[in-house]
């Protein structure tokens, strides 16, 4: 399959792609990294994104800011960042991909283990990964042409352990290498409507 | 207690109040009903609505529009609707009343049935009734002052099957009056970060 990754050097994106290359051609996107440049949060932009990369079987979406803050801090701008971009911005892949992936593809979005198992200033992102739950339970029933929709929620990874680490204390890190067989599980797979977990 | 219900006047909205009311002070608020008027979607309207209003002890929000239209009319416009106003507007309601709300007080939100059993043309509001799943779970751990927020998520509603029955065929009409005893619950209990069923 030739599948695009967007967010293919983030620390999910690179445990997908780990998985994914030995059996697919991978096309990288990132916000400034990768083979094309898109941002996710402005539709138009994923359109053309579309247009330039050509015919795709399967998209993977590890991309997607939040705010991490405390709740007393935050406010309307903050919030709209994790709606925004983690689920307005992964949503849009999906829109704009409708036409465009292969029959019987597949789209991938990823969210996180913090709507299940939250932490102290995980509010916005503990929302965006709700929301994108309901997306592909909502979206699955209505994908043209046999295409699938999921999304992958993983814990902490191992390796974002020395980003993210002291805020997930007490938190079982994940190995990246199960992050990777969960998107492989998802492209490579029948499932659809699913989250994903990976703990 | 004195309880803001916010869209008092909706179906779900004169269901809480029925029941509320036996034991409350309400003080009504639409966006262009009630006692107050108010746009929940912009944070600073809902900040001065609480200097109004005045001290509090809970605050019911049955109210957030979001967008039905088939997944492959979706445009990223129609669905921010849901993200602005279904999820941002309930919860300015809570960020604006952290510090308004009296101790030990509540806020009880509204999502639905869809992200949980969906139908066509449903996925936006799937997706914002997720992500208010998950902000309660993710908002409960930091309230101050034992404050608490739940979401009730109900079936179509008895009352409003002549309006939304073509949309939910198969679906079983939920008792206006059954819906009324979840925002009870989530108000006069002790329950924090749950959401409410009401089937
Ligand atoms: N790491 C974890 O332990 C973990 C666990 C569970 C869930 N998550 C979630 O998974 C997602 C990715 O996490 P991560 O740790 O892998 O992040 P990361 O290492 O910061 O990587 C993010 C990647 O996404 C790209 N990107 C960001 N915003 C974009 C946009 N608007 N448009 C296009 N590309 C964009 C970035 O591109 P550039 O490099 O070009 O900027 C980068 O490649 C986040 O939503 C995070 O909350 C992470
Ligand atoms: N009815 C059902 O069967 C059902 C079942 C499950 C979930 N829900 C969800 O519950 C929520 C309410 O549904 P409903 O059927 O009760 O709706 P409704 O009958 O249309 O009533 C909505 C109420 O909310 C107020 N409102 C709307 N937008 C507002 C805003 N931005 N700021 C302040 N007030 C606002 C309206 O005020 P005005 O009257 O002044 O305009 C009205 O009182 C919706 O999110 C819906 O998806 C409904």
């Amino acid at each position: 399959m030739r599948i695009i990754v967007v967010g293919a050097f983030g620390d999910i994106g690179r445990a997908a792609c780990k998985e994914l290359e030995q059996r697919h051609e991978i096309v990288t996107v990132g916000r400034s990294s990768g083979d094309f440049q898109v941002d996710v949060g402005d539709l138009n932009a994923v359109k053309s994104l579309y247009d330039k990369v050509g015919t795709v079987d399967a998209v993977v979406s590890c991309a997607g800011d939040a705010t991490f803050a405390p709740l007393s801090d935050m406010d309307q701008e903050k919030f709209m960042v994790g709606l925004r971009q983690k689920v307005m911005g992964q949503v849009n892949l999906v829109l704009a991909g409708l036409d465009v992936v292969s029959d019987g593809g597949s789209f991938t979005l990823t969210s996180g283990v913090l709507d299940r198992d939250p932490i102290r200033m995980g509010s916005n992102a503990a929302t965006a990964n709700g929301a994108l739950a309901g997306f592909v339970k909502g979206a699955a029933i209505e994908m043209p042409r046999g295409l699938r929709v999921n999304v992958v929620s993983p814990g902490m990874l191992d390796v974002s352990a020395a980003r993210y680490g002291a805020w997930f204390h007490g938190h079982k890190p994940v190995a990246s290498h199960d992050v990777g067989l969960a998107y492989a599980k998802c492209v490579e797979g029948a499932l659809t409507g699913q989250v994903v977990i990976v703990e």
